[in-house]
């Protein structure tokens, strides 16, 4: 065995379609997608199971309400196609130009639309996606939490500096129970907990497994909900001392959203966001065997649906001629938080941005703003150019480390275009 | 031990939501109702299971499409709960009368409806069930399964007297082989499986751990799927010589209609019934290990939406200006089968009916007939009163024999009422 990595094939190479999964009645044998032998989890089935979640797992529904469809008006064009940019050399390796086209595939892109001024300019479906099948959105669940968590406080229900204790005294003796909610929200708590990706001894794993977003070991004897868990995590490290990316802080905002709210996360998101964002499609969510929703992951949502969201963060929370989410709320959230803290997190990625309530804050000269999630899901959200883009993919790479270099730049050079040559 | 059978608390003291069934974020450990220790089929936690099937296990969707909802205009009276009846003697053992009102919670209802001449009379929700709530369907799931494949007769696409093997050639060696599909959807097949639910060895369960609708015991080596099952029945007895209702038939029928027409049985509910009936909701069924769908009793549908497809047969196939069914195939299906094929099967409470292409027929003087599934689930429909009832239930006893005394008169009984006395 040498150390050489693993080669992937290219995504033209490795369409979910053109390969078969879950393909026939039955499907053949070596083309199942399965959650128990945990083919669901391994490239390039991964590509056919990332928008086929709730065939695999069960799911909570998130209804889209009775609110009409919010338009969104189609101004698409042919010029984007050809937006060049340098991908963030170190991954590439050279300065070589990438059109914006090239990225979609570089990238895994199940999915892509761009909003500009509201109006869809961009919009492209591969693979096994399609306009109206919902995709595992991951860590961008954790954005919606977030600006939920952000409304209590706003309407002062929950006070950013009380302990997780006061709220949950189930979590005192962990970890997380003298930490401040300020500090969960921003991911800046000292907890013994790794959410490294390749390492397969990551507490990540423990969660998965506690959680059941991974199969139990027969001679499994652990916690068997994620709030179980939660109980167990152990110190490490100061709280407040630097931003380190650990998804159980989520869990433990959305067990608190739920304890002020007397609500579970799922109705909160429900009622409070999705609800009210005039969406296509009904979103869900997966959940653990307690039925608790994955906080921290689980949401699956249409591409263009998740793309409203971001479009009501542009326009300071209104959607639907309504507030949904209050101004002073957005504004707080594209603030950010320290880039000091952020930086020994080791983002080299990311030079210069913060984490804020859940989301991902560039303080580029546009102000732009993430939600992101494992594989490639994201909401870029440029409030000076008016651009949202919403980006579905399944990348063989997790951590948007890997996948940033060909995706950051392209949506700035994105924004840059639109604004210098916008639309008649 | 006493020889006693279980007694069960009345529906009005195992209210799914009083009992606190999966509440609280987290539940309680002992409210906790789960797939992998069969809680979901325990009595009274089914209850709630049946309202919430896609929480508990894999589910595929069922889009409702983009047709407006089909309005169905209220016109709710207040005469209709104390409609008397006299339940079935037998089960009752006396002739007292019982009101529309008593047989809901005698029946364990979670949610009726009665559709008099297209309108709303009659709609009430009990314990865990809302209206924007799908339900498990049960058998009800066969009647869309039949209704199908005689629209593919209909069509030409399905021969009624070709045998099985010739359009799922992996069937050749099983007991359908030599069935013709007319056999199979009728239920004739003479085949080595009871569906006696009260036999923990009856056949049913040896099926239901293939489809993974049960659990499967660790030592597990028989068949991993619906359709790898299928192909190891035996037969027993002749075919065509007499009905026994068995649900592997109608996994069968779906397996020859996916065969057919290149598609999935769900794709086939989804684009020739779900889509065309302007129904409110998306439905849902659940799924095998290997993602095919349960033809036999898997659809998870919203109450409202359930009446629309009986309301589309008692209107000769049309719904939404369209004709979703040919008339031929409706008039097919209510004239029924042979009574004399029925009789041996037993059924005490259905003296007289027949079953035809999944549909159960009462030949009395209104042609009402019936789509039925287990615990209590129905449509049905009189064309004579022009009267459509849907009903979700969640009895303690599986079979409708144990259900009928209760319900037929009742329906009858309501035909009646609302033909002597229509709204104005």
């Amino acid at each position: 065995m040498s150390n050489t990595p693993p080669t992937y094939p290219k995504a033209q190479d490795c369409d979910a379609v053109q390969l078969g999964w879950m393909q026939g009645n039955p499907p053949p044998t070596d083309k199942l997608v399965r959650f128990a032998d945990m083919s669901m989890r391994a490239f390039p089935q991964s590509r056919w199971a990332s928008s086929h979640y709730r065939e695999l797992v069960p799911t909570k529904n998130i209804a889209r309400g009775a609110l009409p469809v919010a338009a969104l008006p189609r101004a698409e064009r042919k010029d984007l196609d050809a937006v060049a940019f340098t991908p963030r050399s170190g991954s590439m390796g050279s300065d070589e130009r990438m059109t914006w086209a090239e990225s979609l595939h570089a990238n895994y892109t199940d999915g892509i639309v761009v909003l500009h001024q509201g109006r869809i300019v961009y919009e492209r479906y591969f693979g096994a996606l399609s306009a109206e099948l919902p995709h595992i959105a991951y860590s961008v669940t954790k954005s919606f939490v977030g600006t939920i968590a952000m409304c209590l406080v706003h309407e002062g229900l929950l006070d950013e500096a009380a302990l997780v204790a006061h709220y949950v005294p189930e979590l005192a003796h962990s970890a997380f129970g003298n930490a401040t909610m300020r500090e969960v929200m921003d991911m800046t708590t000292g907890l013994q907990y790794s959410e490294v990706y390749t390492d397969p001894k990551a507490e990540i794993w423990d969660y998965a497994r506690a959680g059941a977003w991974l199969p139990k070991p027969t001679d499994y004897n652990g916690p068997n909900s994620i709030y179980e868990y939660l109980q167990g995590v152990k110190p490490q490290g100061q709280h407040n001392e630097s931003f380190s990316y650990k998804t159980i802080n989520t869990e433990t905002l959305a067990w608190v959203i739920s304890r002020i709210t007397g609500k579970s996360i799922v109705d909160n998101i429900q009622e409070r966001i999705w609800s009210r964002l005039g969406v296509e499609q009904d979103a869900y969510i997966t959940i653990d065997p307690t039925g608790t929703a994955f906080g921290g992951g689980g949401l699956n949502t249409c591409l263009r649906d998740l793309a409203r969201f971001g479009l009501m963060m542009q326009n300071n929370g209104q959607a639907c001629g309504q507030q949904v989410v209050p101004q002073a709320v957005v504004e707080r959230i594209r603030q950010g938080a320290s880039p000091q803290q952020f930086t020994p997190a080791g983002y080299v990625t990311l030079p210069g941005w913060s984490y804020r309530s859940m989301w991902w804050v560039s303080h580029n000269p546009h102000g732009a703003y993430m939600a992101r999630g494992i594989h490639g899901q994201a909401i870029y959200i440029d409030p000076t150019a008016e651009m949202v883009i919403a980006r579905y993919a399944s990348h063989h790479i997790a951590g948007n480390m890997g996948i940033d270099p060909e995706s950051i730049p392209a949506y700035h050079a994105m924004a840059l275009h639109l604004m210098a040559h916008p639309a008649p």
